[in-house]
């Protein structure tokens, strides 16, 4: 956003070295400047589909809490899309754009909805609600040390679709306030999808899939949408055949949960890397990225549930975990002269503060009760039967 | 694309010709107007997709009248836009672009689609094509009236997203054609949800939540756009999250329908202020409205309903009534410079053709038939169980 | 709207008294071009929502093939779009932008989506992605041959939106490979919908209306794209409101197929036509398109399916194959200039290569395996009940 007013400013400026008056400079120069700023609101708009119906469909696959999870997906974008801004326009940030503002909290709000799915179904909607007032902040810190560099520490980072910051960091989060918030009882209690749950959440996931690109090219400059937005798709093919044929080879049969997760791992993996990989390295990034989520769906999640003592509701970690991990490795070998240890630096800066942060968070969540009836509408909600 | 390149390298020459005269100015001129034309189509895109997906899966909430509810929606839109387009073609109106044409004959699709939600389960099929065929004159006329002041009347009303005209109108109209349409059966009958059914509605509910601002900001100038849009979005935000708290604290539960309808009267009620409004006006706009509209759903409508003898089928009289003449009263307080006066006429115009138009409109539809078996697909459809 | 064209002629006005250098005329041309392929790019996200969502959920009408459908959706788009790409790359073609070339591969998946449409539930997972490879070739070859002229033998075709080369090709392509797919018993089993696949096809079919004019005008010059998404859409109306009438004047009731499928017989019939026709011409279209397609459904695909030994399981014959061909057909009434002969080879050579190419990869497909458990889940997918 910020390089594309630069951009047009220079323009602007050459244009105007002309004969034509100031004022018709700025009237021109403006113009254009508003018509890229509503390009980059339908891409906003883009991301609200995400936010709401993609991720809060896909969480529909439990049978019986449904209602939960699309009012859960509600109230965490609305207190977290305010929050964000409120907390921007403290004065000690940089000023936006009004677009660019609102499209990075939507990026804190789809990475506390990652978190949310490592917890869905075992805390109560009002503990969404803090769990939401919890993690902006954390998110704007981390976002302020790795993404801003406001402490000249990090160096660059290439992350621009999010793969570290706002996939693993949500995924992290959530997986360390699990810790706290997972009871034996959780452990216990089998998480149910049947055939009508499975088809909400493949239609959510279909959403994410059709928007990704928006997502991730939400603040390219408008000359570098078109390379990075096929790269985005070319990726999310890749991980979508490498989750079919995978799902097979691990499990025999298909796992619709697979296809509904892992499938979206491209999209994942290729936030660090879709504004330079060619068509050819983001295709491989997806094929990778879809043949690990599959892995950790198939095999790692039981483990690692039973080594953490967790429950990871939605299997957060290996979408956006390990995938979102990888994307930001693979930028390394993708990325011509960024500066490694800067991107290392980058990812395990974000992985330390989400770590803490998340165990922080899911202690100061339990503190406000404990959901008895799992994963079922019925603890919370009016006739459902 | 490449005739558009071509188009534009042509252009460019001629513009840079720099002794270019008027011809290319209007080259150069049209170019740019039809890049915001289209950035108009897309808001009509958007706006499209409330219609049917929104408001056409927000009443499948229906049970067994799910079927029938997306097709009364399809038989809506697709009688109203053609002949919105018809009635505006006859000569007698200020001529205006295509798109910008079409968007108010969404506007008049919505309207109507909020009129049938007062009904919808109690009329036959084709009598919804008979009700948009009487309710877009009635819509037109009122528009003639208070926003295009016709007249020289009522002055200027603020109302650019339709709280008053759009919102309101269409649920007094409903609620007023009611009156002619409920018999004692469907008063005795109770209108049920299920699980599906909620999921259903509260897929609806979020597309229409996600593309609301486009709905909003549809014909507003390309430089007021983004503060417009975040505006809706914080309303929305404030009225999602007040709902959740009215609606636990008004029934001790959290009521489904409270979630999918309530929620979004931030949207309905800062139609007329979201182009003026500071962010924190709009975020507390929406708080107040979706409260409002909760206490409606809870506790107003079986009284209202008792009242007039009739049934509001989808509750279109607290989430786009009550929150429709909320926003309009809201704008005195908002809008710099509004004279209190106009906005009071518009607002009491709008009721009064509202009511008397669906007076009538309702007893005329009563004449084609009444629908025997209530809310139920089995009554239109083959094989339907 | 009028406010911000008055704002651009005043600006051009003034922009264009000036003596801009061509460095400065090259730098704004280069933005120009950019925001177009930016407004491209959004009708390409369009598309893809009416491919995975709208192709993909119209097909889970298939009461226990919900999560197969979906899934073959998302493999047939992801093999397709490489695929296409990958041909496309081999450099005996026109070089295209990175935009029009990946719609162009839209163009090629809802084609291929359609012909699937024909074997849906009677082929296997990885013989849908054997499918898509066979198909994309073919598919090339035919527009090189219709739509390129390659070999300067067909001329100019009407065919913009594709009711031809995309809807015509994929049906007749399906139709054909479906008689090597198709075993008695698939003959003799029944395809089942219940309340629930219903209203996700339903859905499916709303994804479909709203987005077809991005389908239709992806490519069309930016000065044309108003008054073509408006018939577009007026088509559309036109189809939903025949369809309505002569599904109950052919049946005694509703048949919630007919209007999942016929209602979109419009928008593929008005593809050859959009760009040239009166917004009266384009409703006629819709009106005639849905009443034959209905017609389809309703009496001629039972007595086809017996003629040819066949099951066409979404019908694709009665909504892209016929309204296809009738759209082609009505061009040469309704486009002025237009060389009869040449919109007649287009046709015809058209469906020549999509029998032929069907009957080949029929055959081919049939080689790799036989689903026994037909329009079942259960078949492929792990705890399918």
């Amino acid at each position: 956003m910020k390089k594309q007013f630069t951009k047009f400013i220079a323009t602007a400026v050459l244009l105007m070295g002309s004969a034509a008056g100031a004022y018709a400079g700025e009237a021109g120069n403006s113009v254009v400047s508003s018509i890229l700023e509503v390009q980059a609101y339908n891409r906003a708009i883009h991301i609200m589909a995400m936010l709401l119906i993609g991720f809060g469909f896909l969480m529909v696959f439990v049978k019986k809490y449904g209602r939960s999870a699309i009012t859960a997906t509600f109230l965490l974008v609305s207190v977290s899309l305010p929050m964000y801004l409120a907390v921007k326009s403290l004065g000690i940030f940089e000023a936006k754009g009004e677009i660019e503002q609102f499209i990075l909290a939507e990026f804190g709000a789809a990475s506390l909805l990652i978190a949310a799915g490592a917890l869905l179904g075992r805390i109560k909607m009002y503990q969404y609600i803090i769990l939401g007032l919890l993690f902006i902040p954390f998110y704007i810190f981390n976002e302020l040390v790795v993404v801003d560099d406001y402490f000249n520490f990090v160096g660059t980072v290439a992350d621009t679709g999010g793969s570290i910051v706002i996939h693993a960091f949500g995924a992290l989060f959530g997986i360390s306030a699990a810790i706290s918030l997972t009871t034996r009882k959780a452990r216990e209690t089998a998480i149910l999808s049947d055939a009508v749950s499975d088809r909400f959440s493949l239609l959510g996931s279909m959403v994410l899939w059709v928007f990704w690109p928006s997502f991730c090219s939400a603040l390219v400059p408008v000359e570098m949408i078109p390379a990075s937005v096929v790269n985005v798709f070319l990726a999310l093919s890749g991980s979508t055949l490498a989750t079919y044929f995978a799902s097979v080879y691990l499990r025999g049969k298909i796992g619709a949960a697979d296809i509904a997760n892992a499938a979206l791992a491209g999209g994942v993996a290729i936030g660090s890397t879709f504004d330079h990989a060619t068509h050819t390295q983001a295709m491989v990034i997806g094929l990778i990225a879809g043949a690990i989520s599959t892995f950790g769906f198939a095999v790692l999640q039981e483990k690692q549930e039973k080594f953490h003592k967790i429950v990871d509701s939605c299997g957060v970690s290996n979408l956006h975990g390990i995938p979102g991990i990888f994307g930001g490795l693979a930028a390394i070998f993708v990325v011509n002269g960024l500066n490694t240890g800067s991107q290392l630096k980058g990812i395990g800066i974000t992985i330390a503060i989400a770590v803490v942060a998340g165990l922080i968070s899911g202690k100061i969540v339990s503190l406000f009760g404990k959901q008895e009836l799992l994963y079922d509408d019925a603890a919370e909600f009016e006739d459902a039967e």
